[in-house]
């Protein structure tokens, strides 16, 4: 159950219905919103009655959900999707995001270079990791702070809105200060101190789903986030680990309508870590946006060969610019578009 | 190593290369084709040489190959993919291959107006089991040889081919009489017997990967059918099993570009099987199209409450319909067309 | 719901058993068997009520089962595992069944001397391959009759019963007169028409699971076999395929005990296939048992160099004296044995 | 490439070793430990050649090793596994360490019950959870530090050391003060900042594998902490993620012998994750300690009725007596103990 407050609601009014729910044997949770505060209801919540509270004072509604997620899932919206300002793009509405950039930055000269190419064809924000989660210790582990500045430089060269990954809280207090959005990485996706963390800040969070993630674990994830208070979460469908050979992960391209039906935060595609190889990421591109995702992160590089991590999976300029392409024909195919105009 | 012949070779000429090879310690197989005979070569092979082979009269040129699916592989054929001729579509072909029908055929005047109504949107063939592979042995089995009857007379009133599935020898040599194209299902992808029988059929098969099966083991089923002299092989890509449970199986679109840089042969895609529930089987279908499949097989029922398998998942004719003109779309996106003209 | 039939019944009793089944309309299966005779009640059991059939003449007992898979169940048989006897064992019993041998049959001394080692060392059976399911079509595929009758000699020499695949209803009608247990291989766990076929065999059936068959879908497979009337399956854990790439296959223990809950068919494991590689055979078979596996099937030559296929999993004599020798110990644990006295 | 330094190396020996390492274009990676101290060599060591080094001062030996994960790897260690001293219990030897205890820790009484209980069965370190990580935010999340009371408390009485989980730095703070050895659950076992942090521990470190994490992943997760210098990692199988249904996750018992052939590193198994259910418990703990597990971690609680997580897996007690009679049986079958002398 979920208690929808009135934008009006005083704090003596919150207690008031807190005290309520705790009399009738039930656990309330202020959730704090800039567009909708709310008190979710925990318990035995299948036979849950807190006598009168739709009367109270500050009650705006009551929502029924049987999700666990209970503001991530798509009940008592009336089947509106939320959209989320980044930038001057609008992540989830018919114009699908945008996104691009280079795996790690490695070079503030090759990055000014790439955002600079990326604006002219329609991207809407920049994707680069100052730190990265690497599976060996000896790995190149990004160039930290100064990856950020770089970042900063290129976003205040070109007015693309900066999206990073940060892997902990002392991490995430300085990309907090250079970046528009946060990536939360797949293998993340259960560091639950660090969802708690990030549900704490003010800038939106991009969340990749884990490897071995089943939707209702992602949604649950999305929660931990929401429930602190910050909601402007956008998911991001990245391949989950099969027996399959042929790729390095198998984009699950029928999970991006299920969870379109099942929350109403946004919902893009990562189609070059599945891909693992240049020249599948553009056929998956094409299909992650046919199948209804709404929109693209996608690794690019002017010259591959110099990249510092995944060099065998990022897309040169020739290539990006038609995928860019096909990519705004196949949204204009269910009525959409893609990116930026150019 | 393959041997091309000659269209010209003859019986003493193949006769003389066969005792080539076997002199050199090798064991030779006759491929018999239509479109090319061949000789392949099996063995040692990692150092074979037989010594002037290219010499000999009869043989049109020495392909080596690497691959264990020495008739499949893409190797040696200039990156040209195979076109089948299947009434009147060419599968393979830029045109996909639009094919659609109920997943059992159970009663003749509904197959009758599916037909019509299918043609009328562009469908090229029509998909219906009379035989079905069912997990439990008390669950309806299929009409057997009344169904297929039923599909060869929707097929003389609408020109529609028909494709349809065959579980072992004895139903083939029914399916043979009355079909265009005999199926094979993903439970069947490495029933051996079963391939080498359809190898020896004059009908393309179209040749469903099974659940489980690396794109090697599905191109090695396919050579098994190739090695026995059918060429006319199409693959299907129709999901695999891994943990999700939020649709029936994964379909991995991203086997479709893998497989069309492996093999000459078409490979068209099977959305609805992985859906497992109709909302899913449009935007899947979308995906495939866009990941570069060669065509759909589609589930479709005018009443689906009324369909004796699959219910969940078959479309209605309104939904089929969406499909076929955003199919459409997509393909355009690629430069391709979609199904027949209408 | 199964209705089990008197040994004392008659034509004209079961005919009248039939008919009311049918005017209630549902749909009667006569099972006939050695042990039981029954008729399986298909159609709308959740309300099917057959009044008064129970006081019909020839009637023993009816068993509501929740099961699709009526005759595998466990339900109904009051908790009692079935016990088979193959040869001098009682598969099933609290003696755990020994079987090896070869995987493929290729040289008539060397499995003549195999038998005799594995005969002195407790095995109760002797496997080996004359039919092959290989990958690719140009491998080796077995020896066909002429192995059949190798082992069929080992047999009369050493009293060892004989475990042998089939693939096809050809392949089994040869088997059938070699062989005392069919095997039907992973890659067939689903081909319904072969699974009907051994149904009506007089030998008993090895059946192994398949590479991504739950355990749902292997109970209706040995469903189909039971239907027909041959109630003496053993089932067989194998392996499934995972994202692993430590070993060919993941040995799924957990299903040992949990087949055994729901079935009443003795369940046996195969270690070699999921190890893929010697050093992990032990290991394996010793986790089965410890699982509570009804016996062990495994693969063992003489001189693993010379094997014509896998060669890289099978024991040498040394190794399988030390894995019988701990299997006993384990099974003595359990207060169990395994093989026989030596 | 690893080198080994003396105890008695001098700071400026290693400085002058550093030195020439980065002077062939290396890089050098300090690792302080107890046990040995070394340098990890990174970068092009494919060719890598650092003149004379071998004959510095201060250098033991060079281990050239071939894995990713240099110090975790049994390569150069001549086959020796390592063996921790944790209480009285020495974990890797051939004594099989027996950890048990309630999922999470809910009431003094009953866990001081049960911490009694276990000692009496000759358990060697009892388990349980005072930060949770769970799928769900609204879910229990564990008492936290007065969890971490209790859990010292009942060492303080039973002289059994305390394993427990962290979830993040500041948690670990605390878990440092009252634990003996700290926990890595599977959601965190790519967490590289978490693995770093735990490195730089004085305690032990339990890594539990991650739902699909390849062995490779796995031990590159344990490098993370080595290379901190914090050698006492041992690892733990704990179930991964298939399309199986019948039990919780899938017991992956041949990764145990597989790990024992990569790393001198201890590794058990938990058997009470992938059950799921208690039934399956015992079988899955005897599966594990037969592929031969180096000690098992069990879930025990009194009143699985009452217990706040887990209930449905957790054993009784009489249940967890008969595990670990047969778990002895089981080891000295292999030459081996288990637990503590009772």
């Amino acid at each position: 159950m979920l208690i929808v407050l009135k934008k009006s609601a005083t704090e003596s009014q919150v207690a008031e219905i807190t005290r309520r729910i705790r009399d009738a044997g039930l656990t309330p949770g202020l959730v704090p919103g800039a567009r909708r505060s709310a008190i979710t209801v925990t318990g035995n919540t299948g036979v849950a009655v807190v006598p009168d509270i739709s009367e109270l004072p500050g009650v705006l509604r009551i929502i029924p959900v049987t999700k666990p997620y209970r503001l991530a899932t798509l009940e008592g919206t009336e089947g509106e999707h939320s959209e989320w300002q980044i930038g001057d793009a609008r992540v989830g509405s018919t114009t699908g995001w945008f996104v691009a950039g280079p795996c790690s930055v490695d070079d503030p000269d090759r990055l000014l270079e790439t955002a600079h190419f990326l604006k002219s064809i329609g991207a809407q924000a920049l994707r680069g990791g100052a730190f990265k989660p690497r599976t060996n210790p000896y790995a190149f582990q990004g160039h930290g702070e100064q990856g950020l500045k770089w970042l900063a430089e290129a976003r205040d060269e070109t007015g693309l809105p900066i999206v990073t990954e940060a892997m902990d809280a002392q991490q995430l207090e300085l990309v907090e200060q250079y970046a528009d959005v946060i990536q939360l990485g797949a293998r993340n996706m259960q560091n639950y101190s660090l969802l708690k963390r990030v549900g704490q800040s003010r800038l939106p969070v991009l969340l990749k789903r884990g490897l071995t993630a089943t939707l209702d674990e992602f949604l649950n994830a999305a929660e931990y986030i929401l429930a602190e208070g910050n909601e402007r979460v956008i998911l991001c469908e990245r391949g989950i680990r099969t027996f399959g050979e042929h790729c390095r992960f198998t984009l699950d391209v029928a999970a991006i309508p299920v969870l379109k039906s099942l929350t109403h935060l946004p919902v893009i595609a990562d189609p070059s870590h599945p891909a693992g190889t240049r020249s599948l990421d553009e056929p998956l591109a094409r299909a992650a946006l046919a199948a209804g995702a709404d929109g693209l992160i996608v690794e690019v590089h002017p010259e591959p060969r110099h990249a510092l991590s995944d060099a065998q999976q990022a897309l040169r300029f020739a290539d990006i610019e038609i995928l860019a392409q096909r990519a705004r024909g196949i949204a204009s195919v269910m009525d959409r578009s893609f990116g930026a105009a150019t």
